[in-house]
């Protein structure tokens, strides 16, 4: 079977999540990595819990509420300027370093994003890094209103760029996303950017832990959903090489 | 309108699920704190993403999952017997100080159970607490095959009692399932552990952060859903107050 298409998830794969950190450094010294963690754990799990609910708000309205809750949570005071300075980084992520390479060395297949960010958000990230000069379709779950990983959301790729599951490969760094795609049918390439030695070892014996290792003992090991991606890679480097071998 | 029914959540509301901590650190020494954390976030997560997925697993099968993610991540080498026995406390887990006697001052009422826990976990833990004999009805959401927060759990409550949401209390320590009741349409009492003040002095700036607080800050606080419970109270020992002045 061939790969027709290659589909993306953004936020955390193609674009550096972590790169928020210097922003909300300089807005409040000293807690822009805690602050950047604990963002990031709500704005996931907003994303779950409204899906759940039946109240579906767009990811613009999730990540400005998940950040909302992290600045009250620390105690620290704010207004809205700051608040749209943060979010306006959500905008222009930055790309990991070797993403344009890799999405060039594949242009004979249809490239695209899914990912849970807003039309908005996504149209302007995509803009802002070049990307849409080599994408065929970015696509957003706003249409399907329910987040991944729902199979209505994976369900928007067919509907989208008109390619059955079993011709897309789908890329992801989040292990939860990596299972989600892989339930619903796809063919799926997990990016294992935190390996399980380098994870043992943030996690020396201690009573205090960087929130940045717990952060990663959360979010970056596979998780045990009874589901196994078909391919683990550690960089998108690797991409383009993997997607030839799919068919010989 | 009058409260016929008061039900509650189990884990962290009736029962405290931190009390594993002995356990976990008997078993892994320096480590039961952070095991304790870990598994907590996974196993709620695992609930979220399954329901998501459409894959549900029982909540027995989710916290053995999750506890197994949480000791491979932290490189943790362990046996099935170790495994089976710190499962074995999520069935003798310690009920908070004023739990018996809110429930025994609130005797007139119908008193039950909702909770993410499978039948067996819960039966078993009431009766080894004792519950058993000042409880109607032990819900579990094992019939409906979704969890917390989706409607189709807080409806079972009048599938079981035959009370209309409209006459319930439901009671929650954990933010998420306080929302996902109000969502449904039931009164919600939330108990607020950790006050914003504490929250604000754990908080403090530091490049590192106690484990414990970094999970207060992701699960104790109000979540930012656009939802609002009916009564903040601080502890289980206000709620006989509470539900008479209701009716006044």
């Amino acid at each position: 079977m061939s790969i027709k298409a290659v589909v993306f998830d953004a936020y955390g794969t193609l674009y550096d999540i972590q790169s928020v950190a210097a922003v909300t450094e300089k807005a409040f010294p000293g807690y822009g990595e805690i602050i950047t963690q604990i963002w990031r754990i709500k704005q996931l799990e907003y994303t779950w819990l409204r899906s759940l609910m039946r109240r579906y708000e767009d990811f613009s309205e999730i990540t400005r509420d998940s950040l909302a809750y992290t600045l009250r949570c620390l105690g620290l005071k704010y207004d809205s300027a700051a608040l749209e300075r943060i979010m306006d980084k959500y905008l222009h992520l930055d790309l990991y370093p070797d993403a344009t390479a890799a999405l060039a060395a594949m242009r004979g297949r249809k490239l695209a994003i899914l990912s849970n960010g807003s039309t908005g958000m996504l149209n302007a990230l995509v803009a802002n890094s070049g990307l849409d000069r080599v994408l065929d379709a970015t696509i957003s779950i706003d249409s399907a209103k329910i987040f991944k990983p729902s199979p209505d959301a994976y369900a928007l790729i067919e509907s989208t760029l008109h390619v059955p599951p079993a011709e897309v490969l789908f890329v992801s760094t989040n292990p939860w996303d990596a299972c989600g795609a892989k339930a619903f049918g796809l063919n799926v390439a997990w990016i294992e950017r935190v390996t399980p030695e380098a994870m043992r070892l943030a996690c020396v014996k201690s009573d205090v832990v960087a929130p940045l290792t717990l952060f990663k003992a959360i979010r970056t090991q596979m998780d045990e959903l009874g589901l196994e991606p078909d391919y683990r890679i550690h960089a998108l480097s690797e991409l383009p090489d993997l997607v030839a071998a799919h068919e010989r």
